[in-house]
């Protein structure tokens, strides 16, 4: 089982005026999780939205234990927690130093341009498999 | 038992590629809902925060049933759904000319500057129950 | 001579760890600012790009005053500085509590969903006229 | 003369409907330029305001070429184009691939918490006097 590990440092702009980065902040870090552990496995997001696969955001979950602070070094850690051929569940945990900051899940259905529920191509499926937990 | 409700217009800032508002997008519409019904209580979270008072948001989720579209009116409805001495959580409902468009929850702690917990003020917390679900 | 009036709040999201608002933040107050104007004259942005319309900014510009606190009242006043049948730009001057906090500016061409420059439409011109400074 | 270059990859969250990177996100970038820029000298943002030294922007300008879409890998280029004992101006290239998107430039005072202009440390400004061109 694979974990996908991403670097983040938080920027300025994702702070509000408590010091530390807004808690919205941590969606945008996931999307960089999902779509590094994508591109890992040689298939980017980039690429299945032109073949006409889009993974929109059906729910999402975000447990927040420490405040990120700007220009921290942040480390989102990126799994599969349930897969089928026509959704995906991804775990994120996100770290600083050791020390968690934050957990969190989002859950996605694979659609057409037209919004159509349609299977993952079976080599994305294939891929994501392996970094299923 | 009150529900708050704020109107809310999509700014085109917050759509994406896909079309719809970023799935991030409900977060401060969420805090545009809570805030709202602290002002329509006589307590506005800024001048909560003035006196000591700050409410990190220590867990959130968002289930997204439709997108939101540029220039839509969304009606943000706002409740408390569960509500302590130190603790509240709020729960949302975003609709859309009446369509469900997204439902989710945050949960905060009440803490002070220097991020110790602390109760609410007596006020706010009988002001909160009125709205408890 | 118009001048279109627009208010906006100041969000919690859109502050920093400086204690203001980002400077980022003035330009969708712009864009509430210009598409309010268009609004006001029949016209709403949203009905321009679904006729095949779009108005991508070519330049911007902002002078910051004051800073914007959270919770703020802002007036954003919108003018149109210069027109041509394919081109418009807007200025804005945004106030709270009669101070002065930013000035700014922005220009667009118009142009196609293929990207191709074209003229507005004849009603669309004229409206914007009204607003010419 | 020096430069500092900046990777960047546009981020989906930074996209609109007009399918490429919102504007203002040029903003959050050359922030991530001019920062960068500062780091590169041994004296990261992040230092100078635990020192009691702030860099507001004071104004800003971007001139926008051509779109910047999701996944695209940028390089922001930065340099200090003018600088005095308590205030600097930053301009910025923004490529990929070797074409021009857009070009800009920052300006900022330097200020203490309380918000009075105050000199940059002397080391800061050797090290900024470094990109002047």
């Amino acid at each position: 089982m694979r974990v996908h590990t991403e670097n983040i440092r938080v920027r300025y702009v994702e702070t509000d005026q408590m010091g530390v980065a807004h808690h919205a902040s941590f969606l945008p870090w996931f999307e960089l999780g999902r779509t590094g552990l994508l591109r890992a496995t040689g298939n980017t997001y980039r690429e299945l939205e032109e073949r006409g696969f889009q993974l929109p955001v059906i729910e999402y979950n975000c447990r927040l234990v420490r405040g990120a602070h700007y220009d921290d070094e942040l480390l989102v850690a990126t799994r599969v927690s349930a897969l089928g051929s026509r959704k995906v569940d991804f775990t994120y945990q996100v770290t600083c130093d050791g020390a968690l900051l934050a957990t969190g899940y989002t859950r996605h259905v694979c659609v057409s341009p037209s919004h159509d529920i349609r299977r993952f191509p079976p080599e994305v499926l294939d891929a994501l498999a392996l970094y299923r937990d």
